[in-house]
This record gives C-alpha cells, sequence and structure tokens, in this order.
C-alpha cells in the first residue's frame, strides 16, 4: 500500500508521453498477436470490443513506424489487415444489425465506416512497406469496405448527416490512399457526384455560419473528427481544394465553436448528449492538433493542457512543442452568440458567461432548432452554470454508453419518455404536451427565433422566441446575466412573456442540482405515499412530494449544490401553484437518474409572464466550520407590466433596487418608459438594467 | 473571462503561502476594524461567525507578529483583547443558548472553550509587548475566561469527553500564560485537583491502546486538537511532565490513527460525521506540524502535501522545510486492528486494504463500541471504498453545518430518527427494532467483541461478535478481501452468523452508492405509488421501489459508480425477500439525501447465515467511448454449513474456484474441515482461503 503524494516521473513533452503510451497500447496488443474474430455481437459485446480494439491498435501502430520506422509495427498493421482481407469476402450483414443501416464488422455502419477511416491511416502509413502480393491482397480489402459503404450502405453514403460523414471520410481517404478518384469525387460529392451529397455538401449544410452544429455539442465534437480528419487528407493530397478556407474556414471556425460549448471541459449536454463527454476524446486532440498546424492558434495549447493528451501525429508534436515552449495562451471563453441553420436564421444558441470557465458563471440560452432525431422538444430551454457545477440543468440522454445491462448501449425507452420530453427541460409545457406535441417532423421545420442578444460587463442578454411550438400560444423568453452591486455573482434573470387568446395549463419546471435547504411558502407534503403527476409525455415519470400557494413573498427555494447556495425566486401568479417532485416513477429498470425538479403551475391562463432570477450565494466551507450567506441576499424580486414592455425590479437586502426592462418589440431605437412607483423608467432597444 | 492552463506563480514554500494568506487575512480584518459585537446569534448567525473570525484574526495576527515583529499585528490583538475586555463583564449566559452547557460569548460552551484556546495563544505571543495597563486589563479578562470555564461551567470541565478536552486546554494553557498554577493544576487534574477528571485523565480514557478515540474518526479528527495543543504547551512550559512520551505516546499514536482512519484523504464517516471533513482541516495541519516537531517522521510530510497547507507556526514552518528538502515520505496506509476503549477490549474498528488510500480498496468493518452520544446503532457494520469512492455507505449524520435554514446547522430530527438508526448501516435489523431497541446508555455498556483479525496479500479477514444487541440474539460477523485469480480487484466477503432460539424477522441492508445497471431476480415493482417500509426505528423514511423472491442463481444487483461496476451476490434464504428502496418518506423539509437501499428480508428465521460478496468490475470509459465486464464476473457463490464451521465456495466466470472457511470458533490452532461436493477442505484457524 502506497500513500499520498508519490509521484511517477514525467516524460517530457505530452507527445513523449504519447508515445509511451501507444507504444505499451501496441506492444500489448502485439503480445496477444493478431485477433481477428467473425462479427457475432453487438455494441459492448466481445467481437465488437475486439474490432474496436484492432483499428485502435492499426492506427497507432501505423504512426509509431512513421515515426520510429520499426518494422515490426509496420508487420503488426500488415499481419492485421491480411486478416481482415480472409475475413471480410466471408462477411455479410451484420448478424445482430438492428436497423437498415447495418455493417459487416460491426452491428451498425456507422462503426465500420469508423472502421475504415481508422483502418485507412494505419495502411497509409504502411503501404510502401509491402511486397506487391501483400498490397494487392489488401488494396482489395479496402476497396471492397469503400464499396459496401458507397453503394451497398448507398442510402447512409448520401445523407447529410454525420454518420455520411464517417463514410464519406473513409471512402475519400481510401480513394487517396489507392490513387483512386472516382472513390475521392463520391466522396466529396455523393454517390452521383453531383454535389447534392457528399463531404463538401454536409461541410455546406451542417453547420451554421458561426460553426455550430445542429444537432449540438455532443454531436459536434463526435462529427468534427471525419470532418477534421477527412480534410486533412483533402488538405495534404489535393491542396487546390483550399478545403480548410471553405465557406470562411468552417471547419476550424466549427472547431473552435465546439470548444466554446464546454463549461469545465464538459460540453453542454443539450439533445441526446451523454453528460461526461468533455474536451478529452480522442476526436479534440485530433481537433486540436489539425487546427494547431492549420493556424497556429496558441490559444488551442491552453485546451490540449487541459487534455494532458495530444494527438500521436506529427500535428500533436508540435501541439506539444508549442506548450513546451511557453507559447500556450489562455483560451478566450466568453458570451457569444452562434446561429444555427445552413443560413444562420433557425434561431441560436446563446452563451453568456461572467468569469472564467471553470469555475464563473454561464447561462446557456438554447433558441436553436430541433436538431433531428437526436433533438429533444426543449424550445427556450436554458442551463446555468456556476462554481464548476451544473446548477440549473438538462438531463441529456437516458443511455449508458455500451454498458450491455442497460441494452448494449442503445438508447433506453426511457430517452423518449423523459429525456427527449418537454417537462425534462426548464421550458413552458402547455397543457401537458410536449411540444410539437412531440412530432420531431414538424419540429425540425419550425425553429425558434434569435430575437436579440448583447453582452457586456454588467448586462447580458439572450430574447428567444417561438410561436409553432403550441398551436395559438406566443413565447418570447428573455434571459439575461446581470450583475448588483453588493452582490458577490451576476444574478440570472427570466422573463417569459406567453400570449394566448385561449385558457392553458402552464407549467414552468427547473432542473436543478443539490439539496433543498429553505422552502419559502407552506408545504402540503405527500410524505406517506407519492402521488406521480401525470400519464404521458414525461408526467409519468415524476413523483411529487409536496405542493404549495406562494404568495410574492415567499416565492423561493433555496438548495446547496457542493460549497455554495442558490435561490431561485419567482413572481407567482395569482392560484398558482408550485410542485416539489423528483424523477423516477414508472422507471422499474432504475434507467433514470433521480434528480429533483421545482415546477411552476397555473390552471386557466391565457396572456401571462413568467418571471423569476437565480441567485448564486453564500459559502459553505467545511474545513473551516464556517457558513455564509446560506440565506437570499435579495429582498424581493416584481415584474411591472408597462406599455409594450415588462419591467423587473429587484430589490437586494442591503437596499440596492435595480430594473431590467425588457421591451416587446425588439428595435434597437425604440425608446420604452414604464412607471415604477412613481418613478419613470426609460430606456432605449430590446431590453437595459436600469439602476433605481 | 479566463481560459484553462493559466497558472499564477507560486510562493516558494507551504509555509510561505502560509503567510501570505494569513497576512491577507488579517491586513483585511485590520481594514475592516476591531468588531467585537454583543452576542445574539445561534451557530451561522452574525454574531456567532463575528466571533469565530475574530479569534482566528487574533491567532494568526499573534503569529504573524511573532514571526515578523510587526508591531502592527501586536497592537490589533491587544486592541480586540481589549475590546473583548470591555465586553465580557457585560456577559452573562448566551441568549441563543439552547441547553445548560451554554457559553458567554457563543451559544454553546465548546464554542467559548475555543475561542479561550486561540485567543490565549494570540495573547501567549503579544503579552510581553503590552504596557503594564493593558495587561492587567487583558489578564483580567482572560482570568474571568478561565473561571467562566472551570467554575461557572464545571459540569462540562470536569467531563471525559472532548468538549472538556477543549474546556481544560483553554484553562490550562491560560495557566501558563498567567503563570497561574492552580488553573494549570486544574486543568490536568479537574477542578478538585484529584485526577478523577481534568486532562490527563481524558488522555487515559479517551483513547484506546492504539490510539482509536471512542466517538470515531470525524471526532478523533476534531478532538486531537486541543489534546495535541495543550500538550505542545505543556511539553514547552513544563517539559518534565513528559507528556508526549505518557501512555506510550498515545497523543502522537492517536495522530497517526486519525490518519490512518480516512480514504482519500476523507475521515470514514461514521457515528456522527459529516461527509466532507478531510485531512484538511486547521485541527490536521496543527496537528501534523505539532506531530513532526516531535517525531521527524518524514511520512507525515506527505500528508501535509496532500493538505497543501501547514500550520502558521515554527512547527509548520518546520513541516514546509521538510518538504522542500525532498523529505516527504508516502504515509504507509496498510490493513490494520484499532481496538476500542481505554484498555482495548471494547470491540475494534478492523480496516483492510488493497492499494493505495485513494483508489485501491479499503474495507472498514465497525466492531467498535457505541461511542457515547454521537454513536449510532450500527454494531458490526461495514462499508467499503474503492476507486476513490465510497461504495459500501453510512449515512453519517444528519446535519448541515452552520447553515441558517436547517436549525441553524444543529443536529436535525432526522438524525435520531434516520441516521443513527440500525436500517441506516449495513447491519442486522431484528424485527424492525434498532439495536439495544435505541437506548444509548445501555449499548455505552455493551460493546461488541473482535473476535480476530489478520491481514494478509490476498487474504485478510476480520471476525466481530455481539450477542447483547437484540435479546436472544447472537450475530457473528466475519468479512474478508480476498484475491482471487482472474479478477483484477479483490471481493469482499461477508459471512453474518445469526444464533437465535426464537424466530425473528431479519432485515439485512445494504447502502450503497451508484446507478443500478443489472437485477437479477424478476421484480414487483410499485411504479405508480411507493409504500413506506414501517412506522418507525428510521423505516417510516424509506420508499419501497420493489420487491422480488431471489432464487440462487439470480441474488445479484449491478451498479456503476463513476467509471467502475459492482455486484452484490448473496446466497438468499427460501422464501426471503429482496427489498429495492430509497430513503426520502417522511422527510418533508428534504433533511435526508435521497439514497438507494437493498433490503434481504428474511421472515420467521431463527438461526440464519447471511452471506455475500461484493465485486468491483469492469471499466467504464467515456472520452474512449469503451466499457468492458460491465456484468459480474463470477458465475456462483454459495454457503456450505459444515461442522463449526461454514464455508463460502465462490467460481468466477473462468472457472476459478476459491473456498472461504470461516470457524464458529476462534481458536488460532483449532482445525477444522468441511465437505464441498466431495472434496474435503481443510485449515487451521479461525479463518482461511482454500484455491479448489
Ligand atoms: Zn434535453
Ligand atoms: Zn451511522
Amino acid at each position: 500500500a502506497t500513500g499520498h503524494g508519490s509521484e511517477a516521473a514525467k516524460p517530457a513533452t505530452l507527445f513523449d508521453a504519447e508515445v509511451a503510451r501507444a507504444t505499451a497500447f501496441v506492444d500489448d496488443m502485439m503480445r496477444a498477436g493478431v485477433n481477428v474474430p467473425m462479427p457475432k455481437d453487438p455494441g459492448g459485446g466481445y467481437t465488437h470490443e475486439q474490432h474496436k480494439k484492432n483499428y485502435k491498435a492499426m492506427v497507432e501502430a501505423g504512426e509509431l513506424y512513421r515515426l520510429n520506422g520499426d518494422a515490426k509495427y509496420a508487420g503488426f498493421v500488415r499481419d492485421m489487415l491480411l486478416a481482415y482481407a480472409d475475413l471480410y469476402p466471408k462477411l455479410g450483414p451484420h448478424p445482430a444489425r438492428s436497423n437498415q443501416q447495418y455493417g459487416r464488422l460491426f452491428w451498425q455502419n456507422l462503426n465500420d465506416a469508423v472502421w475504415l477511416v481508422n483502418s485507412i491511416q494505419a495502411y497509409d502509413n504502411i503501404r510502401a512497406s509491402l511486397n506487391d502480393k501483400d498490397r494487392k491482397k489488401i488494396d482489395i480489402l479496402f476497396r471492397s469496405a469503400a464499396e459496401f459503404m458507397s453503394v451497398e450502405s448507398v442510402k447512409t453514403f448520401d445523407r447529410i448527416h454525420n454518420h455520411a460523414t464517417w463514410s464519406t471520410a473513409g471512402v475519400g481517404m481510401t480513394g487517396y490512399v489507392l490513387g483512386d478518384k472516382n472513390l475521392v469525387d463520391k466522396a466529396l460529392l455523393g454517390s452521383k457526384k453531383d454535389g447534392k451529397a457528399g463531404f463538401l455538401r454536409q461541410m455546406d449544410q451542417l453547420f451554421s455560419p458561426d460553426g455550430y452544429y445542429a444537432e449540438g455539442p455532443y454531436y459536434q465534437r463526435y462529427a468534427l473528427w471525419p470532418f477534421i480528419v477527412f480534410a486533412d487528407a483533402i488538405d495534404k493530397n489535393d491542396p487546390s481544394q483550399k478545403i480548410f478556407e471553405r465557406r470562411d474556414a468552417i471547419l476550424l471556425k466549427a472547431m473552435n465553436t465546439a470548444i466554446h460549448l464546454t463549461y469545465k471541459g464538459r460540453f453542454f449536454p443539450f439533445n441526446d448528449a451523454i453528460k461526461d463527454k468533455s474536451l478529452n476524446t480522442e476526436e479534440m486532440y485530433q481537433g486540436v492538433a489539425i487546427a494547431y498546424a492549420k493556424t497556429k492558434n496558441p490559444q488551442l495549447l491552453s485546451i490540449a493542457q487541459y487534455q494532458r493528451r495530444v494527438a500521436l501525429s506529427a500535428a500533436g508534436r508540435a501541439v506539444a512543442d508549442g506548450i513546451a515552449q511557453g507559447l500556450s495562451q489562455p483560451f478566450p471563453f466568453q458570451s457569444m452568440l452562434l446561429r444555427d441553420g445552413p443560413s444562420g436564421d433557425d434561431g441560436a444558441v446563446a452563451i453568456l458567461r461572467h468569469g472564467d470557465s471553470d469555475t464563473g458563471q454561464a447561462l446557456v440560452a438554447k433558441n436553436s432548432s430541433q436538431g433531428m432525431g437526436h433533438g429533444h422538444f426543449d424550445k427556450l430551454s436554458w442551463q446555468f452554470y456556476d462554481n464548476g457545477q451544473e446548477v440549473v440543468t438538462d438531463y441529456g440522454a437516458a443511455r449508458f454508453l455500451n454498458v450491455v445491462a442497460k441494452d448494449g448501449g442503445k438508447y433506453l425507452p426511457e430517452n423518449e419518455s423523459w429525456a427527449k420530453q418537454s417537462i425534462a427541460h426548464n421550458v413552458l409545457v402547455v397543457d401537458e404536451k410536449s411540444h410539437f406535441d412531440g412530432d420531431v417532423k414538424i419540429a425540425d421545420t419550425l425553429p425558434p427565433k434569435q430575437i436579440a442578444y448583447q453582452a457586456g460587463d454588467d448586462f447580458s442578454y439572450s430574447i428567444g422566441q417561438i410561436n409553432t411550438a403550441y398551436e395559438g400560444v406566443g413565447m418570447t423568453r428573455n434571459m439575461a446575466m446581470v450583475s448588483i452591486e453588493g452582490l458577490k455573482h451576476p444574478i440570472i434573470v427570466d422573463v417569459m412573456r406567453v400570449t394566448s387568446a385561449a385558457p392553458h395549463q402552464y407549467d414552468m419546471p427547473l432542473h436543478y442540482q443539490g439539496h433543498i435547504t429553505r422552502i419559502g411558502p407552506q408545504l402540503s407534503s405527500n410524505v406517506e405515499t407519492r402521488p406521480v403527476l401525470g400519464k404521458d409525455n414525461g408526467y409519468q415519470h415524476i413523483w411529487v412530494d409536496a405542493t404549495a400557494q406562494p404568495v410574492s413573498q415567499n416565492a423561493f427555494i433555496t438548495w446547496q449544490l457542493d460549497n455554495r447556495f442558490y435561490t431561485w425566486r419567482w413572481a407567482p401568479f395569482a392560484g398558482s401553484e408550485m410542485i416539489l417532485a423528483e424523477i423516477g416513477a414508472n422507471d422499474p429498470m432504475f434507467n433514470l437518474r433521480r434528480e429533483p425538479i421545482m415546477i411552476q403551475r397555473a390552471k386557466g391562463a391565457g396572456n401571462a409572464i413568467f418571471a423569476g432570477i437565480l441567485e448564486s450565494h453564500g459559502k459553505y466551507d467545511g474545513a473551516a466550520e464556517q457558513t455564509i450567506a446560506s440565506d437570499s441576499q435579495i429582498k424581493s424580486m416584481k415584474i411591472v407590466n408597462g406599455n409594450g414592455a415588462d419591467v423587473m425590479v429587484i430589490e437586494t437586502l442591503n437596499g440596492v433596487r435595480v430594473a431590467i426592462g425588457f421591451a416587446h418589440n425588439e428595435q434597437a431605437d425604440m425608446e420604452h418608459s414604464v412607471d415604477i412607483d412613481g418613478q419613470l423608467v426609460k430606456w432605449t432597444g430590446p431590453a437595459a438594467r436600469i439602476k433605481l
């Protein structure tokens, strides 16, 4: 048994460490011998994992050979590829396939494409070392694999979708290695070579002008891998394409944007996202390396320092050298608006930040489009990060990656029944139905609008709008990050204006992490039996712990998360209800995490304003046994409706009063004035912070 | 906004950092001016926190003055003590007191004692710098405070309890500073100076010969502070006492033992413990420094490296210098038995370890005594740590330190109704009642017995026994850590033998952390309404999610925690039930954390064997998207009852078979043999691991 404080000697640079790691791994694999089993198992199963290990070993062995010329590594790749060449002709559709997009080596076509992208890189590195016989045999393997991708699987190949990016990347890179222009052209322009499909079309369609990928950060990270790797191959084989300059350098922009879509290194988990995905993934090592090689942007070096890894490639070595030379600069995490859609007009994601990306505040206002099949019914949703924690949360996906017991790692039934539903998000839910009544095809055609956005030192805001999520119901969500004198951290302001001629039931959930410490209103508690909130659309998964009828003075809850406290305070409607609840009902297989929710419910309402503020306050210091400001530092909050504008008035315990005005009209030069207790508050433009 | 990778320049040593930190804090306090408010608030309130800040500022200002002779620091301490001297005569019992052990400056006597221990140290450092008038006035303050402790609060002062340690330390240190032998003698020997109370008696009574403190690790940490600090003062003022050699150097031993009672730097949280308590507390900085000064043990330096802090004292400087000189050695975390009770015969805590203390395995078999008022009804309980996580858990205390909204940080009602109850622990619960029927006075007189203990490379075990927790029910718990060929980590074996002439209902709970991935038996689930398990003794807090009737082949559950999987597999009795449950019922104020439990329930049983194994397996690697061995690697487990012994037989998926024998008689030289499927398994002594 060893103790604290022991440290192993560190290799000289991150690249040395990478070579050491890869050498150990490949040597292990070589000792185990070439093992290319007949495909049989689904994700997480034995043959699946073995084939994954194989391509990882091949691509790294190929790099090691390129680096040090040691013939044993070339021989290992050769022997394994020869084994694949023997196996491949025997394969048909994978026995564990579950849909039409099947693979041969793997249950899903996507995995075969990833195999191809990796294996062809390995082959590229060793092909010149082979004798004619071996080379011919392996060429045939790759030609067959490319044909499987581009002919038998042409439906996948010709999609405008990240699976197709892997597929076209594999085929195109095979084309370069085999010197087969036909394969390259198909990859770039689609199977019909008409540019209506293929890699270039994907580049043009799948990213917004701000480098935002329609499926969201989790898939942006993943999709970037084949984009960047294939682009790198295109750039090397056909520099005249100027692929990295295409569309205003969209791929490099998308790489940067992916990094901006993180807090403490983790991707914002909206849509079908697994929460533990961070910048620490192979694709981000590759992405940082290739982007650095193209741009020499020293801010990327600090990302590699966070990753503590670099790509095993010439570009990765350059990153490690840059760090060793002290060239690194902090990555400029900051507030930004990321427009969605190929033309940038399908809504947007607004990121409002204060402080750094590890401990500071970040508000994500998600006013972007549905994002296809992995999208959630979460229009105008938001998340909030502070103090290294996800405070106001997005559930992400109901999925346990590659865990055999959890359907082999596939999306679980609860991904549909809970994770995608509107009530699982910080959004307005009307009449207990999800946005677009849960119809993804309709949702995909009706993105929200980003009405306004502005970032400043003590006041940043984003206004999103959607009038199509529910028939006859318009929603405009004004969100702001507001610094207030005497408060240590900026507060989050949320004012949602709902318009409807007909009366409805409105539910406004708040999904948060932490342990409740104080509850404003008197509770009516279900302590001996917890009813389920509803029957469908996610409501069937909600246990009701307690309800209450708050009034303005007591409409708040406070909770503790890590060493800080948070108070959510809202302006309750007359007759509205607060519901304290927890997820987990109707979940017999324990597929859901048990998480708390607060729901503000108003029945029979038409036009309405939901107004709330989130305050980070105080400090819990267990070591020093000191706790300060564990209760809210705000005395009151109210909303005043004026002529064409709504004004929130906040007063702190110290007597500081601040008004936040949101106009109904977004014109930048329009003047507004609202009477606040006899004081006329004036501003120009869609939103303003006014000290009273 | 800044990014990752930026680092501030670091001071030369930990001590320099400490001086910088203290200087900043004290300078801040000096800028704010002397603020000695009239006592009013309970814990967490304004006056409470201000007086705490004051003594911290004074003690650090005193050290800064000693270090650099800057008169402004002496002046600050002087001015503050003069303000206290003005205030003190005006004080009576604190207005927010809640019991007889009140303070004057604080609601609790304990806080006043801590104030005294700190303030007298500050005074010691500056007293020589004062003019006669100020010195006289402040002498009177301390004399009054010491009198308050030793006369008005004599009941606390004369206890054998950590509150009394603070009290005697404060009075004794005051005696040394004022040159008052009477105060010193009272402190050492009790108010009557007869040695039946006082500091020396506390030293003899409160620690076992192995340096274990009866109230458990959380209070051991806290109690050590006045022990070590006062001992240091005794050693300096009266070296002839040889205080650090007393009772085989019990204080230094206790300091070492406290460190051993941690995993990943956090104290094992049994009894009334708050879980975030780690080695990173002021008392442990002081303890490490004083112990290092006495022993020069280089292993303590690695603890200081973990803490990244040192005491602001000459001893703290020596620690920092030792680290800077590269003298640090790893602290030898290892398996050990810590006997409980002044003579070492009141049971014990057995710690079985494998690997290091940050990522390896640690099994804690808690066969120690009740530990007075902060003890829990948790006889023969256990906890398990692995991979940096608390896997099989102890709830600790239901308390939010200094959080105003949670009863000002006091123990919450749920500490009695849940945290102390037997069902809240990994112990046998008979007929839904807690051990000793929840009577702490009886519990305190009836400790368990540590029957046997042995630590080895691939087999370590502990056997505990108690026959008095329930009338007519004997319990002997055999726990072992067993390495098995082909399994990556050792498994935990738990065989509890219960004897009873009468039939009972037995509940054997398993409290764990993680997300269930696989459940062996077919469930009967309460998905639409969750019943509460019982009415009293903690059962009223348990929601029942599901029940099942397992048979031997399917009696297991698997869960994921962080990046590893755990399977608990047990030998079910015929007709027994599995209950999957969660805490949180009858908790209207949300005072409890919501945590999962699995309960094995047998009705109408008399003599019985509860046998289970806990297996750590597999790996979840989200970055590499690779999951291996997420399901159990064990094929079967059964228990065979022989003549005077029980044998567990484990077979892995790879076909490795191991038997673990536990004899009913603990004699070291007694031979045992049991027939396992026709194969005679033999061993000598209380327990053995036999490869089949
Ligand atoms: Zn979502
Ligand atoms: Zn306990």
